[in-house]
C-alpha cells in the first residue's frame, strides 16, 4: 500500500529511509515531509553528502575502522601510543571510545563476537588479522573492549587464548558500577562484578 | 565535539541526519554506520533518490499538495469527486486521509492553523487561495479536517465564516471515540464530544 499520493520518487525515498535503524514507516514519512520543506537547506545537501560518503569512505585494511584514508587517520597518527591495541566489536564502539578520549593507542575492529546462537565462528571475525597485527614488535598490550555479555566474555577468553602465543599482555576493560549509577537501579550481575573487582582507596 | 574519527564527510552526514524529526545524534550515528555497511544497497540509492526528489518534487499551485506533477495527480484525476474539497493543515494529513481511502474528492492544504501563541495570522495561511478555489462553480461542499484542538477549532470557525459568502456547504469531520478506543482510556473532552454528537442506531 502506498504511503502517499506523491508518486514513486517519494514512495521510494520513504521506503529506503524506513530501513534505517530507529526509523519506521511513520517517522520516515515525517522525515521526508521535513526534507521536502527544507529542500535547499537539507534535502539537496544530504543527497550530496551521501554521494560523497559513498565515493570516499573506505574500510581501513589495517584495523577495520572506516575513514576517507586507508590506512585510517588513527592508524597513521604519529602521536598515538603505538604499543597498545584496543579491540572493539564494531566501528561504533571505536567512535564511542574516541568521543570519551579514553584510549590513546590504536584500535582493531573485530567485526562482531563469537556466538553459538547466531552461528558466528572464529573464521567469521577478523581474528587472523588481529593475531598478525598483535605480532608486530611495537605492540605490547592488547585491550579487549567487547560487550559485557556472555558472547562478549567468551570471545574475550577465546582471544586471550589465541593471543597467548604472541607474548603480548592481554587485558580487558573493567566491569563495575557506571559513573553516576545508583546501586538501587543496577542489576545483580553488575553489582556482583563491582564487588569482586573492588580496590583499595 | 566530533561524533566520530572518520573525517568531515561522515561528520557532516551525521549532523544533517540528526536534524531529521525523530533522529538525534545517537540514532544518526547508528543510521550512518548502517548506511556505510549497506553502501551498494542503501547509501548510494538513497543519495540518488534524494537528488531525484529534490529535482522533481513540486508544490501543487492549486491545492498545495506535493507531487512530481503540477497540478498534482489528485487535482488532475478525472475519476475523483469534483464537488467536494477537503481542507487539511499539512501534506502529511492529506497522505493519512488518502491511505485511509476516506475521501474521494479533492484536497486543499492550508499550511497550518491560526494561532495567537505562535503568531500565525490569516495572511500566513493560504486562505485567499482557498476562498478563490471554493468559488469554483463545481465545488458544493468544503470539508474542514483540521486538528481537534483549540487552534484547529478556531481556524475551522474562521474558515466557516469566510466561506459563508461563497454559498458552499461547510462541514467539519466528526469528533468522537476512535475506532477500537476503550472509554476508560479516553480523555473527558473526547467523551463529552462523543456524547453530544450521539446518533440513533
Amino acid at each position: 500500500m502506498p504511503h502517499t499520493s506523491a508518486g514513486p520518487q517519494i514512495e521510494q525515498l520513504i521506503t529506503m529511509l524506513s530501513r534505517l535503524p530507529g526509523l519506521g514507516p511513520r517517522s520516515a514519512r515525517r522525515a521526508v515531509l521535513h526534507l521536502i520543506r527544507k529542500k535547499e537547506g537539507l534535502l539537496i545537501p544530504l543527497g550530496r553528502a551521501m554521494n560523497e560518503a559513498a565515493e570516499h569512505i573506505r574500510s581501513c585494511d589495517t584495523c577495520g575502522n572506516i575513514d576517507v584514508k586507508n590506512p585510517c587517520a588513527i592508524c597513521q597518527a604519529p602521536g598515538r601510543d603505538q604499543t597498545s591495541l584496543c579491540v572493539v566489536e564494531q566501528v561504533g564502539d571505536l567512535w564511542a571510545l574516541e568521543r570519551a578520549g579514553a584510549h590513546r593507542g590504536r584500535y582493531f575492529v573485530l567485526g562482531g563476537v563469537l556466538s553459538a546462537i547466531d552461528g558466528v565462528r572464529p573464521e567469521d571475525l577478523f581474528i587472523d588479522r588481529l593475531l598478525t597485527l598483535a605480532e608486530t614488535p611495537q605492540i605490547t598490550e592488547v585491550i579487549l573492549a567487547l560487550s559485557a555479555n556472555v558472547d562478549g566474555a567468551s570471545t574475550s577468553h577465546f582471544l586471550a587464548d589465541s593471543l597467548a602465543k604472541t607474548g603480548v599482555k592481554v587485558t580487558t576493560i573493567a566491569r563495575g558500577v557506571p559513573v553516576g549509577g545508583e546501586l538501587d537501579y543496577l542489576d545483580d550481575g553488575t553489582l556482583a562484578a563491582a564487588l569482586v573487582s573492588r580496590k583499595a582507596i
